[in-house]
């Protein structure tokens, strides 16, 4: 079984793009891969400085996460901070990392443009990715397009370290999901926090309700035949790929308003059983601090190893 | 008493300069301020991808220490990676260090015009330098001119985290030694491992008076008067700052040979104890790992309290 790794933001009330973007895909993974899940807490760091929100943050995505379905029996789950072994690793690699490299990554500059401030941490990001990476001997790492270069950075610098010091890292390799780049929110854009066009899995009902009627939609009358790229039949298909009412929505016969209505009882029914486990981890913290504990554990026994050979091998 | 925090090189074959611009400045602190001194391995690094070498140099490192008379019981000494947790807290300041900052470092300037590869560990520099400082709530950082700035950079930095997260670090302030900047090497340049114009302190008696002859001079006669500003006359005060000799040396009636001659005797008896120190220590190993370990208990128990404050601060 390849080991698979992956990090997840953690960014707060989870959308549905979050979902089928990547949770949906990693619990998928841990029934046919040696799926390593982490909630990447010091890297939430580079944007957010407010330890109150990135604590609840934490423990809200390690909540959401079991809920959906993550078994931490089949995984090994962690919170990156409890592995501080990885900012040993982050030292190391940085000392062979070229900066020209560092300079090229889109995900720096991106940011930057946004007007997130230019800092040393959001600079030497992809090193930290690198050392997720590479201290749990990660073989595959799905991600968006967008983060495709970090990966690459991460195997130049695997590379780099092997032919200074000797063999050590396995290669990763990127494996690239479309859909996450395409999901579309309520504006038809990309699906995303930062474009406030989401649609909470965990709210309240009247709000989820609130969220999906909000879809933005054209003047096309119910027998109008609708457009196969509207947003609202790209959710419905990920949810119910064969499903008549979609079919209708494309031949017309259904209007935006009942397309809308039903696209809303889908997800709400989709998500009931994570609904109810969700309560039920959120009545007994103790539970959700002993999977982050034995994940740790866990995690940190494969950390050790390899941070034993990189120790050695560079001599401190 | 005032926390005094200095970081040592493990560069090897250890050189007059050495002590006299640091290590025995350090010696002296131990008796007037609550002194912390470290060897810094994983700063090396940034220079220095060699396990052997720089495993040797770190020992050799705390050796020399000791044997020159540094006292474990009367400071806090030990190896920077013994304490992992200061790559924590650089990952943290890192997320709240402009770029800028950074960048204006003369330090990372010099090295790569001195030729040396530039990395993310070389960039990220003083952000380590100011978790080191830091994470030990040092006040008083003695340093050559070069290093003035990485100490302000520190102090910016923990100014900036203070007042993201409030009042948590010390505002450390630089100590500027004068001495380090002009000892005079053999060939009246800056005395420098670099420059390969250094007096072994630890070699054999014909290597160490081998360098000593070597000294560059002019033609002056043995009667002429001498020069004040000779490296030869620099040094013979530095080992005994009152002296006929010197000062013959100066008047006429002295020549360079003699005065090399005497410097050698100087030298040689000067370091005399800190030789059999050395090798006494240099035959028993365990006495030394037992040195290294009791010191990174100690330095470790400071670093992880304030660690507890930063992260309960950060949210992590």
């Amino acid at each position: 079984m390849k080991r698979v790794l992956s990090g997840i933001q953690p960014s707060g009330t989870l959308h549905l793009a979050n979902y089928f973007g990547m949770m949906k895909r990693m619990i998928e993974y841990q029934e046919t891969s040696d799926l390593f899940a982490f909630i990447v807490n010091y890297h939430a760091l580079t944007t957010l400085h407010d330890a109150k929100t990135l604590k609840e943050n934490t423990t809200e995505a390690l909540i959401d996460f079991v809920a959906l379905g993550l078994d931490p029996d089949k995984c090994t789950f962690w919170v990156q901070s409890d592995i501080p072994e990885v900012q040993e690793l982050t030292w190391i690699l940085s000392t062979i990392t070229p900066t020209g490299l560092l300079e090229r990554c889109h995900g720096y500059k991106d940011k930057i443009a946004k007007g997130i401030s230019a800092t040393g941490g959001l600079f030497t990001y992809p090193v930290l990715m690198a050392a997720d990476i590479l201290i749990m001997n990660s073989e595959v790492i799905p991600v968006g397009k967008d983060q495709k270069q970090h990966v690459e950075v991460a195997r130049d610098i695997a590379q780099k370290f092997n032919n200074t010091f000797g063999e050590t890292f396995i290669l990763p390799e990127p494996e690239i999901s479309e859909t996450i780049a395409t999901l579309p929110g309520l504006d038809g854009q990309k699906m995303s926090k930062s474009h406030g066009n989401t649609i909470p899995i965990f709210a309240e009902e009247a709000e989820i309700k609130k969220a999906v009627m909000s879809f933005v939609t054209d003047s096309k009358a119910i027998e109008d035949p609708k457009d196969k790229d509207h947003p609202l039949y790209t959710w419905l298909q990920l949810f119910a790929s064969e499903n008549q009412f979609a079919q209708n929505f494309l031949d017309g016969g259904v209007g935006y308003g009942d397309m809308k209505k039903k696209l809303f009882e889908v997800i709400w029914e989709y998500f009931k059983d994570a609904r109810s486990k969700r309560d039920e981890l959120k009545n007994n913290p103790d539970h959700i601090q002993e999977i982050r504990k034995k994940g740790a554990a866990k995690a940190r026994a494969v950390a050790n190893k390899i941070m034993e050979e990189v120790k050695k091998k560079v001599g401190i």
